[in-house]
């Protein structure tokens, strides 16, 4: 007997309850973005290894997948070099492309591809699997999807609030009611480093500051005096580490008084100050926006707006991210190309679903309705059932051959279904349905004829 | 600056009209899959080497995209082994993991993996890419879409039926009126090749009775010559050369006729019949059937009902397939799983759509209104009434920046937008709005408050 195969590790069988409810969050996520204007973009699952090389890190090239290239791929390397060549040399000479590693690269790639083409502002969203050679851990996966929403090709603050207003949407329409959407400004956190003589060190600035949650002002402070920052500027960021802002305008307001002077910096204040309001119209409620500036994702990249969304109460990290960037294409060649975007977790949107219980109970991997088979002599009449029942809208399935009432039932119930209609001989007969309600144990008789009425009001 | 990036030879990347369009094909496809009571599946893109290799032969093993492995993948072979060893030696020792080449194996490891836990019964649908290093050419590709469905663990003939129901109702969804529904046994063609003395040989029988169209019975018959077949078996299959069908009628009273006194060929005979008594029952109009003797597909795996359909008129070839096996897991260590399926084409059913003009004109990469924006004073009107188009289920974009009305409209018509909605300070001020039809070149004047009005009438 052959060995009970497995599958590669850090990758997953969706069974068909999960992907219903990975549909369901996908669906609400895709409705919303087209509600915003957003269309739907797809690209290879192969990219070249050359386009995606160096644009991730040293990190990022160790964990793409590379793809072996086909036939011989051996054949134009001589023996001597087989022998003596490391594994890194090798890797381009045998493998041309690479699995996508996340969705922004390509994306930039296909921008740059179709630049003259696209009517800008371009807005795309793509919902697509990436892949990573990660170590597998609780919630971290080898293949997982990434799902994108980006406007390129316009500097336009509308976006930045309608992507606020996108991430209050979503989270409402699946139910959730605490979450926490936060803003950052590149121009603040350059300017709070420029205001302790740090001009240009934002991001170990950041870095520290980021982990106050977990260390303490005290931890904090031993980390920048450790990167070279001395007494007195620990002092001058004192005010940062003190001030737990309750309300977006006392933020703002702290904001205008700390950064006083300093043009650029009271800019980015302002901007975030219209994004803010601009949301607010768009019908975000401020209790779920916060201005967090220890918020300093993607710094080497993101240029003015920084996002990032949390669930209360669900005990996962953040399910969502995005920001301002100034230059997406350059590094293919096509310049000047601003945007702004944010992606969600959807792994961890289907974690916080379910430990919150918000999956519609209905979303169920099994058909609405089962209809009995009793004898070949019925079988046309269980047929006919079935038939009216599905061009009715109606997810039916017919019970595949003659069997006991007791094993048609057992089998509905195995399977989550909620009704049962019965069409056997008595039924045929005088052309009616006995219609058995699983979940509630009731059973009702109808006249066949009488089957549209009930889906539209029993069902 | 840099090279003009590419794509890898043989994928594709969909720009968003026509990620609709596929979406459209898609969710009718899926549509009727679920009131079949068919469930979806996921697997992973990548499977273990191990799980793929040999199940598709030599060629497929050749075509399969191997993907490297992480790390040092050289360290455990020494220079003198990688000097001397060749590519295909080499393969399974650097590349644990395949990308899936096709969904059935993963379907049938999904299957063996999950056996005793599944409620049988199984019906699953799975709409995944799948990826082949095979030369690409025009209508194939390395990255492409397979869409089986199958149901497992039952031999009763219902399932069959309602795959040529489901072929039905697919085509007629999509819009096609021409197709053709084809339909062949096994066993009927095991019973063919008895009657001619060539028992276990239907193999080749068919392999050039299927050229019948292309090279005539002469070329037919010398190729049956060639593998082996004398004059007197061609004598013998003259009359199934010669027999044009017309209807489902006649082909099994010709093959009764023909096939009288082999009891498994009658067998076979009276399967499809039964098929297609239900498939009747089921709404499959008989036009669009047909018994097809020389349909052949897949003979080293059906063994039962083959089924294959294709649309008229429209230039290209089949554009589903399928039938029943005996043995789905048993290469996985898990005995008698019969089971049904079959599978859709999506680029053949697009490039079908688009030869016939079948795409609903009003499937459009672009949202269905524009709002103006002239100043900052009136941003806030323009805001407000995206926001409550949003809220109507409208998709609405915003145009992102003030800018000359001539502008904007160009800009909504480059992206074929069907409506725009003047927000400007006179429509501020009167809390009205100038609704512009692009199409039409018509231009109405609404109270703001009659907006809801207006999209479920005017729309």
């Amino acid at each position: 007997m052959a060995d009970k195969p497995r599958i590669p590790a850090g990758t997953r069988d969706f069974s068909p309850i999960v992907v219903l409810r990975r549909q369901f969050i996908l669906g609400h996520i895709e409705r919303v973005f087209k509600r915003y204007g957003f269309q739907p973009l797809e690209t290879p699952a192969m990219e070249l290894l050359s386009v995606l090389t160096g644009k991730y890190g040293d990190e990022g090239d160790q964990l793409m997948y590379k793809i072996l290239n086909s036939g011989d791929y051996l054949s134009d390397i001589s023996a001597e070099e087989r022998a003596n060549i490391g594994y890194k040399a090798l890797t381009p000479k045998i493998a041309e492309r690479a699995l996508r590693y996340d969705l922004t690269v390509p994306f930039a790639r296909y921008v740059a591809m179709n630049a003259g083409q696209l009517t800008l502002p371009f807005k795309r969203y793509q919902m697509q699997n990436v892949w990573r050679a990660d170590r597998p851990q609780k919630g971290r996966y080898r293949e997982f999807m990434q799902c994108d929403a980006d406007v390129v090709g316009s500097t336009s603050l509308v976006y930045e609030a309608e992507i606020v207003a996108m991430l209050d949407q979503v989270f409402r329409a699946l139910g959730f009611t605490g979450f926490a959407i936060k803003l950052n400004h590149r121009g603040v956190l350059a300017a709070l480093a420029r205001k302790v003589g740090a001009d240009g060190r934002e991001i170990d600035l950041c870095v520290a500051i980021d982990k106050l949650d977990k260390i303490g002002q005290e931890g904090v402070e031993k980390e920048l005096l450790g990167k070279g920052f001395d007494e007195q500027q620990l002092q001058q960021l004192d005010p940062v580490f003190k001030f737990v802002p309750h309300t977006v305008a006392e933020s703002l307001a702290f904001l205008r008084v700390f950064l006083a002077g300093d043009e650029p910096g009271l800019a980015a204040v302002e901007e975030l100050e219209l994004v803010l309001k601009m949301a607010k119209v768009l019908g975000v409620e401020s209790d779920n926006v916060q201005l967090d500036l220890t918020l300093a994702r993607g710094l080497n990249y993101y240029t003015g707006c920084i996002f990032e969304a949390q669930i209360l109460n669900a005990g996962i990290g953040s399910v969502s991210g995005g920001g301002r960037y100034d230059n997406l294409t350059e590094v293919f060649g096509v310049k000047n190309m601003s945007g702004v975007g944010f992606s969600f977790g959807i792994d961890r949107l289907y974690d916080a679903m379910d430990a919150l219980q918000l999956f519609p109970p209905d979303l169920k991997a099994a058909p609405q309705v089962l209809v009995t088979q009793f004898e070949a002599g019925t079988l046309g009449y269980s047929l006919l059932v079935t038939k009216q029942l599905r061009d009715l809208g109606v997810e039916a399935e017919l019970y595949p051959e003659p069997a006991k009432m007791q094993k048609q039932l057992k089998y509905a119930d195995n399977r989550g279904i909620h009704w049962v209609i019965v069409a056997g001989p008595d039924e045929a007969e005088k052309q009616t349905l006995a219609i058995k309600d699983l979940f509630s144990g009731t059973q009702i008789s109808i006249l066949l004829q009488d089957l549209g009425t009930w889906v539209k009001e029993g069902l």
